[in-house]
């Protein structure tokens, strides 16, 4: 089932809309933006679409609409507790509010914030977790189908308002909770869904978590942005997203990579290349596939269907394309000619 | 189908024992042992069954004998082009041997080899790899099924001379591939399966689509043992081979971690704490969940089905044991009081 679109900015969501990869910032705001700016930039070019800030206080939410003003990639406002911080930063023209409307308390102040998003047809975010579902809901043997309940129960106040630009969530710890959530939704709601596994953990747990989940909903057309949870840098959580997007066969305009694990033949060190060829990679718009290998047991030959290569051969550093050698180069030399080679590409 | 079980030392695989997670030493051996002693300790500890070194020479293979008599682990002989490294090692007493029939030459040589290794029941893993396939089947559209047939071609000198204690791998950089070829050989045949996405890249891309690819296969109950090949440490092999355990619903006796991702709202540092946290949870064989939480929007309410869990709450930090209050501490003592109630559980 096709879902609704909507539109963060002038960034589409659902509706057939390319699976959109977002992250969340992971500091307190503070007066001096421009290295936030920055890295809005950075995340831009490994593939972000748009970026999520906690907003606590009055302070957070006036920093984030200055920033906003300055930002190359739509922001997202993540509110929680007071429903005053989520009228403050729709007017002041943020282009998404997620709200968890189960700690926003009065129906009367869901209803306000759902007003003055109408006006300006700022999308909301209903964000259910596993974790915190609402008392009565927590005892249910089917924790997906309680989620499903909890976010029916916050659907109301919108359907009753007539607000249809509304995306929701429903994100557990557990791979299983999550992607059977998700699947029930998505069979009975045309709500576009943003999918994650919360408090995934570390690096490859959370990684591992969040791959397994996500591509077995994309894999079933569900799901129109995502997020993947990481105890780690915004910059990892997206080039993971983008990952993913690819393992669900949904991955555009992004170089794969392929490398070798390196071994006891390997007589170049590609561990320390691939570590300084990812963010050229990562920044690339470019259908392609990049084989970096250690020895001739495994490259060129191995990987003579990609793109562009590297590989140590005893002394020597061979640069291929498409399984024929390219030329040979020092290893001093070997990084220059390489970005050389891509960028022909 | 239940798959012939093989021994590696005492370590049986296959025949419906638990899926070993195995990783392979990156480095050319030297005289200088202890330091990988050492390591295979660590490795041990994080989950390791057994690990591969490659084996490209006679001295190689002299000290890979030397290590296997001091190992805390079974070792595995790769080896490729020369059958007499592989006479050498069984006779040296190592656990398991990999070859490449493909690479060694002429048939007497492969069955030279089979020879020796039944005369002590040494297994043999024969590893197809989508890259280095025959050249006349290189051409095959379906290329998992030419991986089958590539297998097929080195089973029969197996089959000639009755031997049985064999393993194979059927590994492409591409997840569809590989998930399809292990298909295909499983239902035909009852040898154990070793698993792996072969070259898969740097860390975040190898562990997606590792991710992926074993969980489908583990959870059609295909695949004996488990390799995570990444352009990345043995120890991070060996933590994913166990995360994609977990991931498949069959981690057994490793900790789950579940951690925020941190945002502004945080007042604990979450991402240098489970750092810190996660060499001392890796080494655990317990049975729990760890939650560590950054803010009281998540933890402990979120996390209160974890056994063990620590949370930010403005200036102070708080343990807390399946959803209660275990009691406040102060950052700087919050690791140590961690780790001490971790120990009780």
């Amino acid at each position: 089932m096709k879902t609704h679109k909507v539109k963060i900015g002038n960034l589409p969501i659902g509706g057939g809309a390319p699976v959109a990869v977002q992250t969340m910032w992971k500091d307190p705001l503070t007066r001096n933006l421009q290295p936030v700016i920055d890295q809005l930039s950075r995340l831009k070019q490994v593939g972000c679409a748009f970026v999520r800030f906690a907003v606590p206080n009055e302070d957070a939410a006036n920093l984030l609409i200055e920033l906003s003003q300055k930002s190359p990639l739509p922001l997202v406002a993540d509110i929680h507790y007071d429903y005053r911080l989520a009228l403050q930063c729709i007017h002041g023209g943020i282009d998404k509010i997620r709200i968890n409307p189960g700690n926003i308390g009065a129906r009367w102040k869901v209803e306000e914030v759902i007003r003055a998003a109408a006006d300006t047809l700022v999308p909301i975010r209903v964000g259910v977790n596993s974790g915190s579902l609402p008392k009565e809901l927590r005892q249910e043997p089917d924790i997906s189908r309680a989620m499903v309940t909890a976010a029916e129960r916050e659907m109301d106040a919108f359907q009753q308002l007539n607000y249809e630009s509304i995306v929701f969530s429903l994100k557990a710890s557990d791979i299983n909770t999550t992607v059977h959530a998700n699947e029930l939704f998505a069979e009975k709601y045309p709500y576009p869904l943003h999918l994650g596994v919360t408090e995934a953990g570390p690096l490859i747990p959370g990684v591992v978590k969040s791959s397994v989940a996500m591509v077995k909903l994309l894999e079933k057309g569900i799901g129109d942005t995502l997020r993947v949870s990481l105890s780690d840098t915004p910059v990892n959580e997206v080039i993971t997203g983008q990952e993913i997007l690819g393992a669900a066969g949904m991955g555009i305009n992004r170089p794969a990579i392929i490398s070798c694990p390196r071994c006891g033949r390997a007589t170049f060190d590609t561990h320390s290349f691939v570590e300084k060829l990812a963010p050229v990679l990562y920044g690339l718009e470019k259908n392609i596939t990049v084989a970096i290998m250690g020895c001739v047991v495994n490259g060129p030959g191995e990987a003579r269907h990609a793109d562009l290569g590297i590989t140590g051969a005893g002394k020597e550093i061979i640069l291929f394309k498409n399984g024929e050698i390219l030329r040979k180069v020092k290893e001093a030399e070997a990084f220059e000619a390489f970005v050389e080679e891509l960028e022909k590409l």
